[in-house]
């Protein structure tokens, strides 16, 4: 699999100097991000961005490893052939009209597997929009923006989806949130021979990635991928697509996936150690929280601390932590007589630790710093969620309770209030120490839960 | 209780010079939103912002209607004699220290309270930040920001809160995202007399209130409140803090709530006709989804149509739309000819309706009016999802879809995807053009059912 990610070079076959459309971009793309030879393939061209163009692939001189196909669907026969000749390992099919567009299309689709396997080529989607790998820069997507140039940041996080908007629109308004670290994003489309179960192995080989996410609209080998996601500590979220009647039906059109029956599937998942969302914003979400909690030595779960400005806030958190399965932690003696310290006299502390009085008695750092240090050593506490409204601080304040979320493996999440551009910096500094930040209560509580259940479930990680 | 909200004349007891304290921005918010005669109190000040200054509430030359009071609590009973004295109406007692704060705050609140009914006087908290009146422009609270100039919108949602923050600077973050009009927004604290049945039937009775939203830790009069939620067709929405006993006990400290059993309360809600969410942005999601949707004829689901622009967006929605009880229309014939006008000719029109092909073949605003007037007057539609990508259309694409959705009353949601300024710009301006947008799949699914789950169990409504 590796020609796919670094490959020696590349072949863009449909490449095009017309703007609006999407060879455009994917010759760009792919000459702005992959360092070495790339050969743009257009019989109507002499030269594409200053690049010599060549007619057809017979023409390249050299041998290379990849070739991103971006015709018509019934030119891909007659370019597996050319490229066996060139030495290929591997095609990616950005191009629809196989599969998903019907009888004929789904004929072509199996007529190139068959074609590809007796040459030795593996083929990647039809109807996808390709890789990012964010360590190596290479971006072989049409995706009709550039925006990655400045919003991919290389991280270690994992994706295999079916879906071109998560792998590009979506993804893009993902990573300008902040706190998103990529290590590859494949969109495999109809998966016609690479799919999930082996970027599943894939990634669980790669040192590169510690947190693997999938939207799947069905799962090509079922035990294969469950047995793997029961032999790995790394943390994989699925989103399945299809679960209902009306889901399974379009996914049929969408990427010609067979949806299986869902409550079958759900308890695999769960027995195999996975952790399934049902929407976008949240797949993201989770695993930006896993990614951003790389210890965590919860053995067992004694009860989650919370930190609030916001009485109706703290009680909000306790019934929600509550409908998750969590309980709120009995804060130890030493803790509360650490509260007391920057508390005003009226007022005990409790958990959630409900902090306004004291901010207005002691200071807000102060009072920030002494409830993350008592609280995160407190050995009742196995988690926190802290809430900050964010107008009022400075992401420095909490540089210590990232360090001691480290020092003492205990996941933390922040949910934030704020306004302007005070919260966009703040939740950006949140995210560079080290905690991830989430816009509703409900998920940083959904979020927590999901890192307590899955460490707790199998032992220490990384 | 309109003296409340437009008041003859209002005192400010512990009014302050000092912008480090609360007495300043409650007096400051008070001059700069009210009109009427405002007495700052304060015995250590000549003056405050060129007013003069009261040292006591028996030193001011008139009577006036509304006393709010800032000072610590054990003032409160001299307090009440003195207004009484001055023909007061209400005392707005936003000072913590009562029974919130242990068992002599209690004894001083219930003294309090029948000294203030002996005097014919209602008090509002304490504990609490007051209120806001958008349509009148009246802010009678401390909160530490004047955000609320450019922020607060006049509107017809009303709010009873047990949370200062929800009332303040969480208030102003949503209303900084745009698209939600207040019209009064009340924080009652610990509630010693006026409370949230007494407020719902206010809400009732206000024209200027169409939808009515509530937090709160404890229902005073459990029977009258549901009573009342029953007799009328304005959408209640209520987050109940205080359901799990760490919640409740919380609550007891917060705002010296007893919690009730919520198995019980939730049935008797949902009986009422009550929309119970759990998070404090669901909440302020779903009003402003009520709001947005001022008619709605559906009498009985015949399903959900979705355009989008992501064939995998459409299953997600199409899953949650199933795990929500909603189902997808079977779209007329008519509809899908008018949709394969616009489609390439590979591909047939379904429900959801995948419009990305369509787009690139016959260009977006086509695409977008042509799906929206077909699927909008198909019978077999009563609402419609759609989902837009920010970055490649205009909001006035839309404006036939508001329309249709006032001409047919059938609702319409919108979940936007995009990236920077381009996205703000174009919700905002769908917003304005009257179709609530959300940033999750989820909370469309779950605001578009609450919206038909209200309008179906009780006729149409406004």
């Amino acid at each position: 699999m590796d020609f796919f990610f670094h490959p020696s070079g590349v072949a863009v076959i449909g490449a095009s100097d017309n703007q609006a459309k999407g060879g455009f971009h994917l010759f760009r793309n792919t000459i702005q991000s992959y360092q070495g030879p790339v050969y743009p393939v257009n019989p109507r061209l002499p030269s594409i961005l200053d690049r010599p163009c060549y007619p057809d692939v017979s023409s390249i001189p050299d041998d290379f490893d990849l070739a991103i196909f971006f015709v018509p669907a019934p030119a891909l026969p007659d370019t597996i052939r050319a490229c066996a000749r060139k030495g290929v390992k591997g095609i990616i099919i950005e191009s629809a009209g196989f599969a998903e567009a019907g009888e004929s299309g789904r004929f072509l689709q199996e007529e190139c597997v068959s074609l590809a396997r007796d040459h030795g080529i593996r083929l990647w989607g039809p109807n996808c929009m390709g890789l990012l790998d964010a360590h190596r820069r290479h971006v072989f997507s049409f995706m009709y923006t550039d925006a990655w140039k400045t919003l991919l940041k290389p991280g270690d996080v994992s994706m295999c989806v079916q879906s071109g908007m998560l792998s590009a629109g979506f993804l893009m308004m993902i990573l300008e949130r902040g706190g998103l670290g990529i290590s590859k994003m494949c969109s495999i489309g109809n998966k016609c021979d690479v799919q999930e179960t082996e970027l599943l192995d894939y990634f669980i080989q790669d040192p590169a990635t510690q947190v693997i996410g999938l939207y799947a609209e069905s799962i090509a080998d079922p035990r294969g991928f469950l047995d793997l996601a029961s032999s790995t500590h790394k943390p994989i979220v699925v989103l399945k697509g299809g679960r209902s009647p009306g889901g399974a039906k379009a996914a049929m059109s969408h990427t010609a996936s067979m949806a299986s029956d869902h409550a079958i599937m759900r308890s695999a998942f769960r027995q195999a150690g996975i952790i399934e969302v049902t929407d976008v914003n949240e797949l993201m979400d989770v695993l930006r929280g896993f990614s951003k909690t790389p210890t965590c030595r919860v053995r067992e779960n004694t009860g989650t601390a919370v930190i609030t400005f916001s009485g109706g806030g703290g009680i909000v958190t306790s019934d929600l932590l509550h409908e998750a399965g969590l309980g709120l932690a009995e804060l130890g003696k030493e803790t509360l007589k650490a509260l007391k310290t920057v508390y005003p006299p009226w007022m005990d502390p409790a958990n959630p630790a409900d902090i306004w009085p004291a901010i207005e008695y002691s200071g807000i750092r102060k009072v920030y710093e002494t409830a993350s240090e008592s609280v995160m050593r407190d050995p009742a506490v196995d988690s926190v969620i802290v809430h900050i409204f964010t107008n009022m601080v400075e992401s420095s304040m909490f540089a210590n309770l990232a360090r001691l979320r480290d020092e003492l493996g205990k996941p933390v999440v922040a949910w934030l209030a704020g306004m302007g551009d005070a919260l966009k910096a703040f939740r950006n500094g949140l995210e560079e120490v080290g905690i991830p930040t989430f816009d509703e209560m409900g998920r940083c509580v959904s979020v927590l839960a999901a890192i307590l259940r899955h460490h707790r479930g199998r032992g220490s990680v990384r």
